[in-house]
């Protein structure tokens, strides 16, 4: 824990005092890789909940006060991605080390005024943060702060995946193939744990690659959402089963448990002859082409949402695409945050979206080291970290436009 | 040429007297793998145009001296895939080695009796042939036979490509991979001409795999027709060039001009930042990744039209395929062939689908091996080989329900 200063946000930008945090993936994978070279000292994190504690010029979107989420995928509304519906990958903004419109940072530490590298554009293991207003969302009145920081990035993503990405039919089948957060550490079969801790093409140009993958569980939720009939999970941790059902998950494959038999031969004869859609979160380039060959003829959609930065490409037998299946990958779950996250805010408030099932642990933001412990171990699906005081009273110690310290 | 008996059609068949039939390249790829265990003597072919000659107990949907085209690719119009509009690949009858009911033939060496494979429930190189009532579209009068003779496999798939896989939109930019025809004898860089002759994969069970790609010029007339604004052709025959240009296509690269560059870096430049469709026709991996790289991020798709057999598997970067990037796959242009090939024909009859550009040579049936000549040697892009008499008068010979001495 450092102490260090922020300073105001910029024109377009808008300084938020973190409500709470949580871990995902990503921040996993860029805390391993922690010799990178020029990406060191960092601030992480970016999933997470906050208020606003200032605003910069030009920014109209947000009022001090608001209750808000950052998210790493922009939403600038002026780009062709951001005019089209079929995009999510906003052209005006995209995401990169750095803040987005210069590439710098708010942050340095008290101490010594040595900068500190931005996280995504958004850096949530912070007290304060400055974050583009293109990656803010603001959240209506009724969202819990916990609830809320799921929808900034994992929930999102694998509920997007279900409702935008493969936009799953009512009656479907469909398979999703996740290890649970032990996945990080334990091999499908090719990738090691060490293709998770990505090499330098990590980093390429000025697009940050990403390794935020949802969780089996979140995806089945958003399958369930869209009506699916069959939700088959597969993954090796067998306390996925009991949850699973409770959220959705119809049937459960441990790979370890089928013998002989390839994951997408048991997938083909529970669905009879494969699922319309499969889901791969693990970021397993075997998992990838066993989700592929486990989906259906004629009209069977593979969704790639993991990703294994080190790891080999995902290879498809071309005789085997012919027969009319697809793959599609997605970011932040096709989502366009502005526009998305509010309706899914409001799925929640009308019930219809499960989130208090995925916080499964809460502690203090000075935990931090506790919480990365349990989400590599897979002990967790999110630990909410809570900022002092901040879970007491939301809305406090705003000081408009000035630098500030904060823990980080 | 072989004197050769054809049995009358069983139960759901109809015969058929061939009017005129053409190359594809499938049947390239059959007669080089001529050593394939189990599948030779074979009477290959299956784009063609003929008369029913005859038809089997159960058959109502077409008439004798109705005017049809045989298609390789079924619509039974029962099994969950022909009542899906998600899907072309019938499941109730799978084109297989043999007629699809029953996996055996209807024809034999006239001399000694020995019986004569089916090609994928075709077998057009020949003057009478039997097909399963599944794979045969009635052609309404108006459509010359050369010309619907065309829509029975490499028009179709190519157009349909663009109109119902890519669902292309109006003003929309397209690239499209095909070596032409000469693209069967020249490598892109890692396929050679042996990796068209297939090794013993290519048929897979009861499964026949095929590799009917179409011609570049073909999939820039379906992006034409859909409103394409602007259609890059990549092809190693400068001849495309000049024909291309009256079939649509706006711009030409050939990866042989293009130095040092990538062809995708090309097509990025070309389109600022990449194509919104890229297809790829030609069936090496190394074109199809190609074609991935210049899809555009967002929403750019790659279809994937050619196989090659024996080649490597496609590899698809995971990074790069997140950002919002989709591969698919199709066979016979994802069109139901009962339900599209009447549309495309009516196309025709309203001059909104050229078919006349395509027909490059016509020649008497007896001069096949000249046609498989002018095929592999890239000087054709159809050879329609007529039948005797067949050009002058294409109804006569009817003789309902015997077997019948052939030509094949």
């Amino acid at each position: 824990m450092e102490e260090v200063e922020v300073a105001p946000p910029r024109a377009h930008e808008v300084g938020i005092r973190i409500l709470c945090t949580s871990l995902c993936h990503t921040d996993v994978t860029f805390w391993r890789m922690k010799d990178f070279p020029g990406q060191h000292p960092i601030i992480l994190g970016h999933e997470a909940a906050g208020v606003v504690e200032s605003v910069g010029e030009h920014v109209h979107e947000v009022a001090v006060g608001d209750t808000v989420v950052p998210v790493f995928s922009a939403q600038c509304g002026d780009c062709p991605d951001c005019l089209s519906d079929r995009s999510n990958i906003c052209s005006g903004l995209p995401a990169g080390p750095g803040m987005p419109r210069d590439g710098t940072t708010r942050f340095s530490f008290a101490a010594t005024g040595e900068p500190i590298h931005n996280f995504i554009g958004v850096s949530s293991f912070t007290e304060y943060t400055v974050v583009d207003v293109s990656n803010v969302v603001r959240i209506g009145p009724g969202v819990p702060p916990e609830k809320a920081c799921l929808l900034s990035c994992g929930v999102s993503t694998g509920v997007g995946a279900a409702w935008k990405v493969a936009a799953v039919e009512p009656g479907s089948s469909v398979a999703v193939f996740g290890l649970g957060v032990v996945g990080l550490a334990v091999t499908f079969d090719d990738d090691t744990s060490e293709s998770h801790a990505p090499a330098n093409n990590v980093m390429s140009g000025s697009s940050c690659r990403l390794e935020c993958w949802p969780d089996v569980l979140v995806v089945a939720q958003g399958c369930r959402m869209r009506g699916a009939k069959q939700i088959i999970g597969v993954d090796l941790n067998p306390e996925k089963r009991d949850i699973g059902k409770r959220l959705g998950i119809t049937d459960f494959i441990n790979p370890n448990d089928t013998g002989e038999k390839a994951v997408s031969e048991v997938v083909k004869e529970m669905t009879g002859g494969g699922a319309d859609y499969c889901f791969e979160c693990i970021g397993s380039t075997s998992a990838m082409a066993e989700a592929f060959q486990s989906s259906r003829k004629g009209w069977g959609k593979t969704i790639v949402l993991g990703v294994s930065s080190g790891g080999a490409p995902m290879s498809i037998p071309p005789h085997d695409i012919l027969w009319g299946r697809s793959v599609v990958g997605s970011l932040f779950g096709g989502l366009k945050p502005k526009t998305d996250i509010p309706i899914l805010a409001q799925k929640y408030l009308d019930e219809e979206l499960e989130l208090d099932e995925f916080v499964t642990h809460e502690m203090g933001f000075h935990d931090i080291n506790a919480a990365f412990e349990l989400l590599t171990q897979g002990k967790c699906l999110r630990c909410i970290l809570w900022m002092d005081g901040a879970r007491e009273n939301g809305s406090v110690g705003v000081e408009n436009g000035r630098a500030c310290k904060a823990k980080a």
